[in-house]
């Protein structure tokens, strides 16, 4: 089968590599073509704008930065966005705002093409690894039309309905949870070292107790050792993500104070030129808001 | 082995029950004597005041439901502080405030008796099940003397070294952490209820993807469905922890912003009536900041 | 000498009107041209555009809603953007974001016009007294020729600067410390009436001791009673500033936790209905929060 | 006419002062007798013990820095608490927890003596000028006669009714107001810093339109300046008013997320060793999270 794959960046590339291995045929696009050779070694085509990966009634699939990435290519010169029509699927894997999932749907329902948002929980290794979950939303039968790529490239496909934007909105709310326990184990250790308790204690006993979910094993190794260096997924990217749930929330008139403290712990980290450092970083916020030492 | 026991509380009651079973001879005494009347039918003894429960080389435990309690039992009227002597063990196992343990330590250290802290996680069910974790400190001989005791109540016992209130601060961390995270599920379902995506749903996929940890699982089925009645750990005893915490912050000078939100959602849940039911049912305040239902 | 006058709202209309009493002769838009009959009366002239109240060379003031609506009277067709130019002043008093004061700053330059940021404190009963305060930005020689007109218009003006941007920022600043006062306001009234002291006498006691400025004295007196409507400056406008002032902060890295928390109020009273009152409902929040009665 | 007065600080020294120059009689106690020289060449009488102040039906002043010091002097050895008695009365003029007034009040009255509280706002400068607000509550026929007492220490004397805790309530609303709008002056600089409008002229224009209160002007220009030293009211002593607060609202089950915010700012602030500053340098927080410059 053959599909359309743009955006070759730290997720993508592994993803579309997957892909291949499962037996599709890629012709794929990125800002800069030098990310595509490995792909076309192992038998991609690389093209010349996104446009070209699309075979009209086929299926492209997108992951990119942002929103403003996404936008540029399926709206702009060359983009995806007038090339897909009747039945074609643009498969949309990028974090998102659920309202830019609801714009870029409804564009291409008028070329009576289907948008699927299918967003992933995981990091770069996973993605390599085939270990991702997929988040999975829109049309039922475009859903099942990508359901074999999709597991080409993720542990498990969760089934999340009809609505596109759902999928976003799940995607978002995941990884405001991971800000939020970032900041509970921020506290905590901070809490321990300030009384005596070392933080790789603290790290060890409760994930060996209450929280034994891997996020907490390696979240929390890294932060009992301040260790940011280098970024599994960069701390200006997860702002990104706070960012992107609280305009939602404000758009539903939700507060969310948790989400407004994270924002304000990663704003102060970007302030602190701490950006390119892992999202853990947030944590050195409670250390030094107790003047205790951050990075050692 | 003849033990001490002092406190029959929805904990102490099958803690004590274990310690029976696994061959432990105890004297209990607790406010309301007639909660003895099950542990008696075990081969328990019943007596009058705190203090007939020590041999005064012995080890007592003491299970009560906070600092206030605990000073009664210990330095009241026929309490077990003038009793205990000569290498006899106070082993605490209530969540208290870390300087309460110091200044008890102090205090059996001048009648050069011992002080073990061993507060636990888990639930009455899990203590019923001798599932609980148990955090232990204190100096290492005594902490030794009664591995044996906590291994019949709990399914782990962490060692965390010879100063007691380490134990204290550990197990205020675990429960300021599992209320970050009832604050994080409760945000991250409005945020999905406000649109479109069902709680359940929200619950059901973070659970199977990022955070497989039961806690997330429990509690996220109790917030997902407002079920917060009958309380498995009443609301107005995770407020009494959210102070301890804030408490033990203060005196170190730290802040915490994360559990200040707490002790404020806690606190407004008080105020609205619901310090009877779970504490999960601090959820309800993220919904009711947005206007949306609560319970059903 | 000849002004144009876009937007007669209720800050526009007695602004306009104190204009043409100080002599100013006045082409006038608005989007409701019902709005003008009255200025009609005291000699103005209405127009079909905004572009037709433009001089070329002369000085076009602007007092809209928001953002949006400033973007369609100068970008729009008909719009003032194209009209204005070689020396002409595009003198804009609406409440608006930094940045887009600054792209329109640009805008007009590109065309040799002039942009002047003159945003105002004081609600419509001030407008209609002349007792404005503005705030003045912008190209020196440029806001020496709007001077008298501002003069006009106001009790005193703001030389702030050559950076149009600049008296945006300031009057954010002061719409955000009147909502954090609010705040303030409404936790030391519920923290007096919990415990026995009247809000009113909580207002009147801070007011004539502590804090003896007009705006604590009259927002004091309404969050006392709890009389909120009708709104003389809408709660949901007030929203719009909170979102201006974070989005601004957002951009310059700029953690701000009490704008944060009004924005929270202010959303949470607009979930529940409350858009259209007085913006010192926000100080509902912390009742509600407390359980304390609300309006009365 | 003789009255006792206990505490001869910052603020107790020129309020005696003040007394004896009105023509009152005073036998003065402080923990450190070498305070009380200045008021002896006034004609005060120094005494050796709290209880040497004390004409059994007369009047007693305390005025010193906390609950802690004012059980002391009432319920230490030679305090006063058992001398006062037969409608003596105990005007009480610290700032301190309404709770330890509801006690106080308590044990005087069983002794048939009666308790006034009558804390003040004002800096040690303003005791110095009589310019002293007074807000006084305790039983109707003990206030009138400590009227002229207060009349000459203060500018105007405000009768808050018969439950002497009210006043203490009072006074920490107004505490707490202050440091909200230090909060707020914070943020607001800060904000206009990052876009390049000088602290000092955000200061400037908003004292001289929107807040023209000297609290606003004063401190304004201590916030824009960095300046913090030597302290008029130190940063100290702000924290203990913020935890009396906190420690009144959680009585109550109030939530006050301002209050919450402030004693973070002034909890960090001691953290990092500003104790001793004034409390205005909990403006120091919100430039450091925004990694502006702080003192200069």
């Amino acid at each position: 089968m053959q599909i359309g794959f743009i955006g070759l960046g730290s997720m993508g590339l592994p993803m579309a590599s997957n892909l291949l291995k499962a037996g599709f045929q890629l012709k794929v696009w990125n800002r800069s073509p030098a990310r595509a050779q490995e792909l076309v070694k192992l038998g991609a085509t690389l093209v010349e704008h996104p446009a070209d990966t699309v075979d009209p009634q086929g299926v492209v699939i997108s992951m990119v930065a942002d929103d403003a990435a996404l936008r540029a290519v399926v709206l702009g010169e060359h983009g995806i966005g007038q090339r897909l029509r009747d039945g074609g699927i643009h498969l949309s894997m990028s974090t998102i705002d659920p309202q830019t999932t609801r714009e870029l749907a409804a564009l291409h329902a008028a070329q009576a093409a289907r948008y699927v948002a299918a967003p992933v929980f995981g990091r770069p290794d996973a993605a390599a690894a085939r270990m991702l979950f997929v988040l999975c939303a829109g049309p039922q039968a475009a859903r099942q039309a990508v359901q074999p790529a999709l597991e080409a490239m993720g542990q498990r496909v969760f089934d999340l309905g009809d609505d596109a934007a759902a999928a976003n909105v799940l995607k978002l709310s995941g990884n405001f949870m991971i800000l939020g326990i970032i900041e509970a184990m921020a506290e905590a250790m901070s809490f321990g070292e300030r009384q005596g308790v070392p933080r790789e204690r603290t790290a060890e006993v409760l994930t060996q107790s209450l929280f034994p979910a891997p996020i907490f094993v390696n979240y929390g190794k890294q932060i009992a050792a301040h260790s940011y260096a280098p970024a599994r997924f960069k701390l200006a990217l997860g702002l990104k993500d706070a960012d992107l749930v609280l305009a939602a929330a404000r758009r539903v008139a939700l507060p969310m104070p948790l989400a407004q403290l994270m924002q304000g712990r990663l704003l102060s980290a970007v302030a602190k030129g701490r950006g390119e450092l892992d999202w853990t970083a947030a944590a050195l916020g409670a250390s030094e808001d107790g003047a205790l030492p951050g990075a050692r």
